[in-house]
């Protein structure tokens, strides 16, 4: 694997051939990305791994136990009160059974949540694989723990719905003593890089075929010293999942946001305009954790209205929706975030026709009675203006449509019938509102066909 | 403890004073129910013990696995494919961790959820105390597994909100020896019962002055055999919470919907018509099991339309609503259950005052445009319409009710102003409902004040 | 069982019949010992529990931790250097697996060590019963734990090789919590023995039907809290064990060294001169405990010429050695134990017949050369001179025995052939010695018939 | 670390000087032992793994239970009665607590012994590396289970008895998914050895200095597989134990008895004549197994009179005798090791010169009147003829030395007289013995003096 690897990146440095990609920034980013990704806007991004073991304070932990300096209180505390003196993180991984999993029902479960991709983690920063590599000996699900290839079974069941496949994975393992070396040698030596993380990643890819490869934990260290370059040109000139593959922005210290397929810039990023590159948003309904917590309380998860709120103001801003849910060690996923997702799916089933494939309108959103974002179809004939309010009246006005006076015709989604409307004057113009249908979402969709 | 028993139950068969009770069900039966527990009328049940630490199938977990026969072959297999062979049920009683345990917190979801009493296992049928009790000498939450008092805390916690604290505790152990030797002898010796069963109840009593006696596990045997009107007559007479405790009706085979307190008849009991005993329908969140389940669905739990419709049908028909969430071992409640109750808390904020210290009305329900159930106030000077689906139509309909043309009000709660209304004939009127709020529990409640 | 003992106890306090024995000293010490027991001379004594899980310390590990006031330091580091906060005792429990407990093998290894009789720890003060004790219901061996009857299996491999069968009994628990209720009581309550000791102690000899009872842990309170004069004339009148069992003298405070059957005295007890009440020497082979311990150094156990010489000593002097041995939590009998006893047996094959059935010489002990110690046969005809150091010298002096010229005929052990020799005067011999075998006992009989 | 090991491959193959040993058998094979190996005659040899903690079968286990085809039963069963399904062989590692490791009382041990030299598992089979190699990340004893640095502190308290410490390390890994490949591939490709193998054993050197390597695992694949010529030439030219480090003959299939250091040959080799080239007996005192087993039973152990036999032999046919011991997963020296190795001191505290710096004398053993084995001092002044029975008569007769009339002298051994003896003819002396003493060795030396 390793030497294909290596034939792999060294015929790459001689070719010459104008068709293929070339290790550089310059050629990679102008790759244009495959077209399912934008097209499917919303995801479900799944956290699990030997944090779920502890499942406390979060999938940082045990970087925020051993790794901080100070150590985080709370967690040295935990240990000390119900481990004993010397319990290792990995004395956790036996723990982790997931004797519960079931693929087809979190497919099932993903599926109804109107999802079009799905993205786990191979691995997290602390080097478990959630598949047996080779390169992770004994630090692995099919070695120890679960004894089981969570990647490759949950890959088939989400194949299974015709949902897009993607794998999460860190660059850095916090606690890896080749990377540790590496990185006390200001990174000028590669050995973590060239003995693990390559031959690893290559043979991620080329087992699991991955459509998505969403790349974390780089920020350490320059892309020369990750080769990233090198790795994303063998992975779009000659991996079996070149035609196919996105990938993301973190791929070295100073690319986020810059290089790479799309973005993600930081966590949770909420850009402020309209960005010119296609963009992601990971959001977590657990607010304080993207891995499980056991001592998860109701007032530190998202609600439905606000994670419908999210996804429009992002699907609004050309951006795809990641949303994050943290299975537990026994391998549920705990019911108030099936109930998230499931009706996250409600509100889709309605209002989706205003969020898949949409593009950006050329407004992003007005402050009407309440507030209004757009989205608009692909040839832009129809434009959508979800209200994330229930407004106080029946009359409704929105300042930045152009209506055509014969033609506009304005809808709520979920109702066929065309609603009342009159033009306002530069621009804009007034509906008359039906009675709003309860939604747990509390977000409704204006339709307006024709309109500029 | 055991002697100061056997003293009171001798003192009680010599007494004849006329305003004690007598250990007999005439006697007993003519209590009349201390008035808090009407008034409550919503309560949350809360199972825990070392059936949360398997978390599977039921707290039933130990009698399905290995006192049934046949077995549940989902339950054997379960052991046979997680634990090794031989491991007991008592094995998992270390595993009963509790470190996540917050009474406080607890007992802030229970009085949000609107509730006024809250019911905690003190023992179910696994013989497993949640407080270190003498009698069950390591097989108690202090002995093993938590090192805590549960009962003691979480009774404090509770107190310290002015809601009222009741224990549940079983007559029968499955699978105690001592029991199992009295079986065997068809119930003519009581070794159990004489030195375990009412040494250890009556020391609960003594310690945590429940008002509330939750008594269960009763069936196999008469009354005669547990010496349940004995120890009711102490109870009544001597304890320290005579006058304030409660008791429900399992105090032997065939003495449910017949005999002692209140009655709770079988789980999740309804009844066809307006009893004429004071009864209490215990109900679960988790449709499956009173304790936790590790590997919850959501389609297995009721939501809160159906909790709300429930309570309300109860109410209406002069029931206690009891209802369970199951803990983790950990200690939480698990967030889809918190939600439930804190959900379950918002409506009653609004609709309480149909519930709470409420009478039945003449008429339990009528089949209006969609169902509707009645409560009253104490006085009858107010009668509460509760519907639990939405009406297509903005004219409500309500053919029970007699208006008093002058007199008669009617209010949607919620909401102050007066409905415009006309009068039926013979009876019944026909109300112009306002736009009804959002609420998660899709039931409202019609107030009208001076109808007959 | 419990009324069946009642109404025994009942019964007896009616009785005067003269053939009976009488609830009181006087008369219970008046029983002659059966016969078997004085024989046997050699025994095992096996100490097996919860304890023999931490393995630490001793087998009163969990006194040493938590009962101790100062607790030992040792054992509090141990367990906050090994195991979470808030472990319990009781924790241990399902951590005592015995999966290699196989009772017939050691039987075998009591049997090749010479031993006559073997008395299992059925109780020890842990309270942890190694038999499914009604009384103990979870904390006994069958529900947590073995999932075995030790007690019981242990029972039929020795009495397959007609060895007799003992079982000690501690009688004070120290943490069980009617125990500790009677003794906060200053034992004028007899919760405990009424509704626990007595029962259960009843039902083991009922079951197992011990040769020996071996009690302890009656010094706390008086043989009249205990009960012991009832039970011990049930024992000896009516039980099924009543003409063979024997007991020993920890009946109650103060009834060491002077009540019960044989006396133990102390552990370990060595009188200074022949006592005139047959007794019994219990020593271990671990001089530090008599539990296993995990931490065993070579240093601490007794090695087989000290043995050997604590049981010459003891025998002459009258009494019955009990040497023990502490199995491993896995079921094993650590092999530098089963050396020991292997060995011992090597050498009573030698010189058994200094030892079995022997009796008291009229003096036990003189200063030859080197230390020797006298036995005789039971009709007084064979002396038998055990010397417990090799003699520096070929001619070896005895001052004691008084030859009859033609008669005396002097022999070693193992040795067919009369040795040489000339009396002494007023008294003694000497003997010309053969060349001493190699023996790892290191010590050496001569036969002395006719001898006065 | 793998950098420079390869820098240092590049440059030895590239230099040409004639003082630096070459990358090939013929050059590697004519280096000097160095002198302290064979001078040291006896050492321990360690076994210590994650094996101790199963401690069923032997070392082997894992391989017997899950390697092998058709699995051990014996072990399937094991696993299988006392484990849950899908346990797994790494899931043991967070079970070796080491709690009681005390590296000085080891030493002491080990000293006492009489041993010269210590030679500790640093992996065997199963890759579990008991030092914190970097090439092992969370498959080490820092990382998981003792969570110490197993080689470092017993290496500290050897070499602070001045005892020379060796390391034991596995070529091969049975369950290495690089391994495997690289099996599967015929060994034609080396990803294990480069990129684990090699910069491990290499980084091992540097750590820890050993003065012994102990090679195993090596039989599935030539020595141009493991680079093991060029790991020897930089071992013996440019490590830090070039001039010290003693290795043996596990370097690849077909080297052992062939190529390396000193020989081993095949475990427990015996060779029928005396060889041409150092070699080394190791022998374990469990006759069953190198590591530790729960279950030993007495019979399967060698006892002294065995080793010491063993020893002798070995060391007049020119060998080194490593006596193995399995310590506890509790870091123990099982007690009945503990007294082997202190016996076999004790016989070489009086024997010992006999042993350590002799050299084989012209004739190994010859058939007295009991079996008698030949060594002498370096120079030849003295020869020791070590008989291992006792004999029956005083008059011992030796047939092989030539006695020197007025010269030769003959003693025992710790005793320090001159024996009486007589020439025999043509060669050998008859010689009158003294009682001998007691020695559980059961062997006793004749040192003569000036003999030929």
């Amino acid at each position: 694997m390793w030497l294909f690897y290596l034939c792999i990146t060294v015929s790459l440095a001689l070719q010459t051939s104008g068709t293929r990609y070339q290790p550089n920034w310059k050629s990679l980013d102008a790759r244009p990305l495959p077209k399912w990704y934008d097209e499917a806007k919303v995801g479900i991004f799944v956290h699990w791994g030997v944090f779920s073991v502890p499942g406390f304070r979060s999938e940082w932990f045990w970087w925020d136990w051993q790794g901080e300096n100070p150590p985080d209180q709370d967690c040295v505390d935990y240990m000390d009160e119900n481990y004993p003196p010397g319990f290792s993180y990995p004395d956790f991984a036996p723990k982790f059974h997931a004797q519960f999993f079931d693929p087809d029902y979190w497919a099932d479960i993903f599926e109804a949540s109107g999802a079009k991709y799905v993205v786990l983690t191979s691995k997290h920063h602390e080097g478990f694989t959630t598949w047996p590599s080779s390169y992770s000996w004994n630090w692995n699900s099919v070695d120890i723990g679960p004894h089981r290839d969570l990647v490759g079974d949950l890959g088939k069941a989400i194949r299974n719905r015709s949902l897009h496949y993607g794998l999460y994975n860190s660059l850095y393992e916090w606690f890896n003593p080749l990377y540790l070396a590496d990185k006390k040698n200001n990174f000028t030596t590669q050995h973590f890089v060239l003995k693990k993380l390559l031959p690893e990643l290559t043979d991620l890819v080329l087992r699991y075929k991955p459509e998505l490869i969403w790349s974390d934990g780089d920020w350490e260290a320059p892309d020369s010293y990750w080769n990233s370059t090198e790795f994303l040109a063998w992975l779009y000139n000659d991996s079996p999942v070149k035609d196919v593959v996105v990938t993301n922005d973190r791929w070295g210290a100073g690319c986020n946001c810059k290089h790479g397929g799309y973005y993600n810039c930081e966590d949770k990023y909420t850009p402020g305009e309209l960005p010119k590159h296609k963009w992601e948003k990971c959001q977590s309904v657990d607010t304080q954790s993207w891995g499980y917590r056991r001592n998860i309380r109701l007032s530190e998860l998202m609600d439905l209205p606000s994670i419908v709120q999210d996804l429009v103001k992002t699907v609004s801003m050309g951006g795809n929706y990641l949303l994050n849910v943290g299975p537990t060690s026994d391998g549920m996923i705990p019911a108030v975030f099936e109930e998230r997702l499931r009706s996250l799916g409600g509100w889709l089933s309605v209002n989706g026709e205003a969020i898949y494939a949409s593009k950006p309108w050329r407004v992003q959103t007005e402050k009407a009675t309440v507030p209004v974002w757009y989205t608009s179809n692909p040839t832009g004939s129809s434009v959508y203006a979800v209200f994330l309010t229930k407004p106080e009246s029946y009359t409704f006005q929105l300042t930045e449509p152009l209506t055509m006076e014969t033609s506009t015709v304005v809808t709520l989604l979920g109702n066929p019938n065309p609603l009342r409307w009159a033009p306002l004057h530069p621009s804009g113009l007034i509906i008359l509102l039906p009675e709003l249908p309860f939604t747990p979402g509390q977000a409704w969709t204006l339709k307006l066909d024709w309109v500029l």
